[in-house]
């Protein structure tokens, strides 16, 4: 399954949580510009740190720019135009998603007790590669559907669901509602 | 909150777990049609039983046709000219995936409780008149990011991981694997 322990000076967060990263792979600017950015987009709103985009394209990097200006937080999307270099270059263990991989339910135990975290997650053809370069090859079950899925659901059990409190620095947050859309607008110059 | 009894005949599957549909609204054919289809993909692989899809987009209900071809199940997407006719027609109680809605983890022992679901997802522009036609609006987190994340993590909390068995019917099925692809095809001519 794969090695437990990170050897890294890395330190897991505060609740003790795994610190995340994530890598897309295989991005195709101009095919599906959506798709990736709820990639992205989900790794930032269920705790990750960062999304490595590989190719990169600067108009994810800017939608998630807009996102961070708005909502928040301190998540970036980086350019990879080498997937191998971020592996080469990340002292994290690789849990690489896909639909060919090991039960994540019996993943699970090792992976919470890792301190640090690189996920990737490809598109529709992944570099053969990438497997043999993965610390774990994990599936959420053995069908085809959706790297925005499994990456939601591999998140939401390691850092837990994500909650309704605002991030550092937002300008807008939601007050949860049952029947409505509330959203608290910061005053222009109020300040951060 | 909502109610917590759905007042139906419907029963919920062998395990008690709710049975699930899925009704994806505002999808734009031409515009983005590799997202609806992981909302289909993770519909199906997380359990649901269909998903209606508003507008209609034959493209999405054809490429869910193949995939149920090869992986089996019975799983379909079915045409929804109107959003508003499905959920008279239907008995189960709604809940509608929204930023703007009350915690998951809060609304989860209740929705855990009902025999039946119609879970809705709207693409970037929801319809006004959904808020108040559902019976839960419930939210993964109050960031934006993805239908496809939402209904993945929702489906897994009410239904479970899903878990490596193949479909009924399925002539392709993986193996899981710690490092490579394996997957066993149904020999031509050797029935379902």
């Amino acid at each position: 399954m794969g090695t437990g322990s990170s050897g890294s000076a890395a330190t897991p967060d505060r609740r003790g949580r795994p610190r995340i990263r994530v890598l897309r792979v295989g991005h195709r600017a101009g095919r599906d510009p959506r798709l990736t950015t709820h990639v992205a987009l989900v790794a930032r709103a269920f705790g990750a740190e960062a999304m490595y985009l590989h190719p990169p394209d600067d108009g994810v990097a800017r939608s998630l720019a807009g996102v961070r200006e708005r909502w928040g937080g301190t998540f970036e999307v980086l350019p990879a135009p080498s997937w191998k270099d971020v592996l080469r270059s990340s002292s994290a263990p690789v849990v690489h998603l896909t639909m060919y991989g090991l039960p994540l339910a019996r993943a699970l135990p090792a992976l919470r007790r890792e301190r640090e975290l690189l996920v990737v997650v490809g598109g529709a053809k992944v570099p053969p590669a990438l497997y043999g370069a993965a610390t774990y090859n994990v599936s959420v079950g053995s069908q085809p559907h959706s790297e925005v899925g499994a990456l939601a659901v591999l998140l939401a059990e390691l850092r837990g669901l994500p909650g309704p409190r605002p991030l550092p620095g937002a300008r807008h947050r939601i007050v949860p509602s049952a029947r409505g859309k509330a959203v608290v607008v910061a005053r222009a110059g109020s300040g951060r």
